[in-house]
């Protein structure tokens, strides 16, 4: 296995400017094969010709991850929240194109909780029935454009904290076997399959080859490594579903050396995390090169 | 290991009202030995004496799990909201004396946070010291209560969703020791711990003698055994630190066979779980077994 090895812009900088694009050199040097890009909000003013061009000096490749919210939300019974949200993730497929990204992934059915300050709250049967209706709606028109632009979108289910849309893989392979369009597949992250799914590497058998994006993250968030994770089992599933795609790291930093720690927040670097880093990239490589012989 | 095993109430009725009673009889004809009351609010009319009674009928044992609020909260800057906070601890611990409970368990220091309605969100140095103090101060003069209720508390850390005050075993650990009452112990929730501790293990060796109560979850929150939790692993820590409190479970169900699940919220039982609640307790009975031999 030889897949490319990405990182997520906001372990270095968040908001990710035009003067944080030298990082991609650095990134490149740590190891990576690819940053995964938070969408820049246009007022942030990162423009796609800069990045695609620091991309081609560091040698880097480029994923997207879309940031989805109440007001801009496929999902929503509002109709001018539903056309933003699919405004939105035009946006993000045009952005891929300009960047060259492979894919946008992430919970592009919108209807943010925790983060968005939504609490958890019964929804009626035909309201959660609509709602799989409008997602899938919405992402057959939006695969089609993305096709178009060559690049994929990754549907990713987040844990019961973050949405109560779709929170296994198996609901997502409802939508996607719904829209059922070679530009639509699943973002797999490790973390919250941990909450939800029954087995990881059950879960990642089950999306086969509709698995597009994998994100590696401990149980706990840390950095690949130093928490509960069965890596060795994690990449045989990968090797499984002869998966080709990238593993990319999100090694959020903690706080929980005091009481009242804010580990649900992102946090900026406050150490050298290269050692770490360079750590990571190479359990997961070698996980994956095992997994070759553990057949 | 001859731990009592025990059930939280909520698994076949909430609220928990006097027509529910007669359930204690269902739970130890189950196998259970120990029920965790949710603990009833005022209004909901349920008289200490006739739980006292059923209890002794049925032959079980009691514990309480208390319910705070972002208006009862031992941890909030309003003296206000701090003095109701206690005023309901004390309230739980005089309803412990009443029924001969042996415990109150929860997230005792207040603050909820996703079922409450509040989104994570920076909270400043000096308020997380002022949080700290302010629990370790309430939770110093409830310790001496309970302890003349003849009822101990236990301090559980949620994860980072369901609170940002204490979330790990290192952490709560702090407070116990700074209280320092043996009154005062902790409550181990595996779920919880399964998203937050590099090592669930390791996690029960560091809270040692201070563990007083254990809740043992799968990490999706379903029946033991049907998740990825390693409970010979589990029973071994248990084992290693000699703990002989009890083993309960909380084996919320879902309903993820559609999109858009509420796994997050609690649900009436909606089928006869009989047979999954034995086989939950044969697992845990074999693994805290097993664990005397693998030494």
């Amino acid at each position: 296995m030889n897949n490319p090895i990405g990182i997520i812009s906001m372990q270095f900088a968040r908001p990710f400017r035009r003067e944080h694009l030298g990082l991609f050199a650095r990134m490149k040097e740590l190891g990576f094969d690819l940053v995964e890009l938070l969408v820049p909000e246009p007022e942030e003013g990162l423009d796609a010709s800069d990045v695609r061009k620091a991309l081609d000096d560091a040698g880097l490749t480029i994923a997207l991850a879309a940031r989805v919210s109440l007001t801009r939300s496929i999902s929503d019974g509002d109709p001018a929240i539903r056309l933003a949200g699919s405004d939105y993730l035009k946006y993000c497929i045009d952005l891929a194109h300009a960047v060259g990204a492979i894919s946008v992934g992430g919970p592009l059915y919108g209807a943010p909780m925790v983060f968005a300050g939504r609490a958890p709250a019964p929804v009626t049967d035909a309201e959660m029935k609509a709602r799989e209706q409008r997602v899938i709606e919405a992402l057959s028109k939006l695969s089609l454009l993305a096709n178009g632009a060559g690049c994929l979108l990754a549907l990713e289910p987040l844990n019961r904290y973050e949405t109560d849309v779709i929170s296994t893989v198996s609901q997502a392979m409802r939508v996607i076997s719904a829209v059922d369009h070679p530009s639509l597949g699943l973002l797999f992250d490790t973390f919250h399959a941990n909450i939800e799914e029954r087995s990881i590497p059950d879960a990642i058998r089950l999306a086969g080859n509709k698995l597009v994006y994998f994100q590696g993250n401990e149980n706990h968030r840390g950095f690949p490594g130093t928490g509960n994770m069965n890596w060795p089992e994690i990449m045989k599933a990968l090797r499984d579903i002869n998966y080709q795609g990238p593993i990319t790291l999100e090694p959020f930093r903690r706080d929980d050396d005091r009481i009242g720690l804010p580990i649900a927040q992102w946090r900026p670097p406050h150490e050298d995390e290269s050692q770490k880093l360079i750590a990571s990239i190479d359990l997961v490589r070698a996980c994956a090169h095992m997994a070759e012989f553990q057949r």
